[in-house]
């Protein structure tokens, strides 16, 4: 439990790591953080020295040169980390994909791991209930609700506009998963039957990361209706076409870190703490 | 069914009131929208000629003065209303107390009717719902939130938040009420120890309309944490001293126009459908 | 808390209350459990005297002499208790309606308080459940149930069904409470209307204590539905006619004794503890 | 849609699947129902002579030479079924493993079928909380409850019970399946840590088909206590050594044939006519 962390960039869900971290019991030193009042090492060197484990942010650099460090000023080079990294035991970081192989130490992507993806789940279904609440002029209880796809955010999703009083659709292609849907309360939707019962959704979620709603189907969808587009790029909707079709979309990226900093933040924090008790 | 009906003044609800009204089959002529598309007539006496029913927004007026008319440009006085609907059957409106003893028509107050109270709880509900989301880095699920009183808002919210995952204490003084608390799932707390437990809340909802959190119970309520008052005048907070302690106060006043003016301005409609068929 | 307690017959719920007093720190003395392998005083003279509170079953008595005691071979007559506690500080017990007058000590109904009406509510709604999974083919998930009335039984009834997958429609009178109905999810319907629907339903509860199912509404319900009758005498359905359609009905009278013996002491116990506590 | 099909033998669920299949327009002839009154053909000849498809029970047989036929008194062996359906199209049956390869005629096993075993995980959660209601002289309502394992039957069980009210604990052993339950609003429980806190459970229910609950878990439980066994065989529980302990345990084998025998024939109905119309 004296293990030493270095905490280097990322936003507010890190800080929110770094307190979880020293709540229970870890010695934390920080950088990249200067734009708050949270406390950081003087230099790069100072920070990672001595520590046996460096915990870069989700995601850990989006050019692949820099660290992501949007509540700093300072730029730090992904090579720096890996140069300074050489004597810890191990790199933790969110999408290393790209960078995984320059290092010496040990890597662990925390975000490869099942029980973040279950846990975010959640901060991404609210997020996307949050954005419906304030996109529409009417209440959850009552709106005619499709979601397509059937994984986790799906499940996290649909179970709660269920529980506010929706009435939910869920459109699926296997059969098993079908039958699951009946079984959680909803109405289970054939995908092969997906366009012709577009146009009586109030607001059309969708989790597959695939072009879903392209021409014909944007045509089916009520002018009043918003499609709320919660896939990973490059997303379910033509966006081009919604435009000219004047239909809404709000293509929802990384909710978690947006909508539940606090809540990302510890749970990054506590499959930290798995990875370090665990696999190190 | 072809009554004819005369919509003066007030929000996006009575807009959406048109609208339903119409859908039921009623003649509507409409004055004060004219900051919208929705097709007006050109005088105020063009538009309550011929029809045996005035409706006036909610409220109907907020200075006892001039008709409530925000997405207008003109201004109609309430004399002016008084003296045109003379020779209708009957005046709806919201919050009239102030102006029925004017009326030489036959006046209702919609919002008197138990069954809009009953349905403004939902998006009421919602709205409180929606304000934690904005406001706080954490999810709903695990929230620890207290609701004050278990009245018709309370009981609507409470549900709602045990469904999407939250902790829900609520604090009410009759035993009985403290019974139904238990059995809806809660965690029943007398009001008498309401102040010793504050602290451990992330999220505070009153729905008392009395001042209850004052200085010593801000005190002792968690920096992190905001109070969401949804009790109407004079609300349930001592809003001075909350400033002083630096306590995060949201006084959230009618709700339901504001997160929901479709589904407030349907409860409206099907009131006064009601009032229309049965009573008049 | 070293009050002296003696508790006098009736069934299984009175062994759950008296394990219940004694984990709560009092001091019990039994009569009346003869036939089960409580430990009961030699003469109910013994277990009276020195005690400043008598309770007594639910009911009292059935026929207004003798105590009910189901678990005794011995019998004990109203008036022997009238007699005993004349100098005890109060006797308890359930529907003293008959016999209160007769009393010198203070007498006071644990089953008038609300708080145990309130709480008794969840065992009937499980009971009334539970009769309706032992009866039927079909799963409550799926089954088309109709609840007559929306008072304390049913509405714990209504969202116990609703949470388990059933389709529920609700009976009411009251405007107010068909808004109610359609805030908890359920399918509201006037009672005017109540027999145009009947033939739809796979079970009936109904918790109105008047004759609402009579020769027209029975030959309106399937061959294969079930009633389950939740109302006191004198119950709800005219169950001669019932017979000769071959309608089944179950009148399932004092159900928390019967399906939560244990559950149903405790919340006894714990309103004679408030009546010890506040009252007394 | 005019497919000829036999049904020969079975309980009360093949009797709701005749009835399906011909409510969904197939000609149906059956065999193997003369305790009933469901309409049989003279001879098995007759019965198969004709049909493209023959209907077998679940389970088929239970000796491998019979075909289970509880509500008949003829006999029937598979060597017979072989011979008469050699000119079908196709033989659906549940459990065909020990006689698949005798058939000249395309088979398939309906229970396989993953749309089958989820919709099964209802009636088997169902049943599993009737027999804890039938049992236990406690409400659901504040239940203590653990389910071992986390699988179809589990999730669908734990949703229940906590939707009455229980408060539910699942033990599991992968990390993402603690995740997940956490998701589900339960307590998780590692597997490891199962033998330290039996004693609190008021019921327990064992969906692992392994020895879990040995001499030191049971000793372990309280005596209030129930076990619900719903593994398959061997099952879960050392019942030697629970009898020596005198700890209940109710071993609920084939649950959804017995609670819901109309729901169940029903789910192998719309598989059977999904098999119909896809496969054959």
């Amino acid at each position: 439990m004296s293990k030493k962390i270095a905490v280097i960039g990322g936003d507010m869900r890190q800080i929110y790591l770094v307190r979880s971290l020293k709540k229970y019991g870890y010695s934390v030193k920080c950088f990249g953080f200067d734009k708050t009042d949270v406390e950081c090492e003087k230099t790069l060197c100072d920070t990672v020295f001595g520590c046996e484990t460096v915990i870069l942010p989700l995601p850990a650099t989006t050019d692949g040169i820099y660290i992501n460090m949007p509540l700093s000023d300072e730029k730090v080079t992904v090579e720096e980390i890996v140069r300074l990294s050489s004597d810890c035991g191990s790199v933790l970081g969110g999408r290393l994909d790209g960078i995984k192989g320059l290092f010496k130490a040990k890597t662990v992507d925390y975000i490869d791991r099942e029980e973040v993806a279950v846990k975010n789940a959640i901060p991404t279904a609210e997020g996307a209930i949050q954005i419906a609440m304030n996109e529409l002029p009417i209440t959850v209880f009552g709106m005619n609700c499709l979601v397509t796809g059937f994984g986790r955010v799906s499940r996290a999703l649909c179970s709660r506009l269920k529980a506010l009083g929706a009435k939910v659709t869920v459109a699926a292609r296997k059969i098993s998963d079908l039958a699951w849907i009946e079984e959680g309360g909803f109405v289970p939707l054939p995908f092969s039957r997906l366009s012709l019962s577009l146009s009586e959704f109030d607001c059309i979620f969708n989790t597959v990361p695939q072009k879903v709603f392209n021409r014909p189907e944007l045509l089916n969808i009520s002018p009043d209706a918003i499609i709320v587009d919660l896939a990973s790029k490059p997303g379910g909707v033509d966006l081009d076409e919604a435009l000219l079709q004047n239909k809404k979309v709000i293509w929802a990226l990384s909710l978690p870190g947006k909508v539940a900093a606090k809540t990302s933040g510890e749970i990054i924090a506590k499959t930290v703490i798995h990875i370090l008790e665990e696999e190190l």
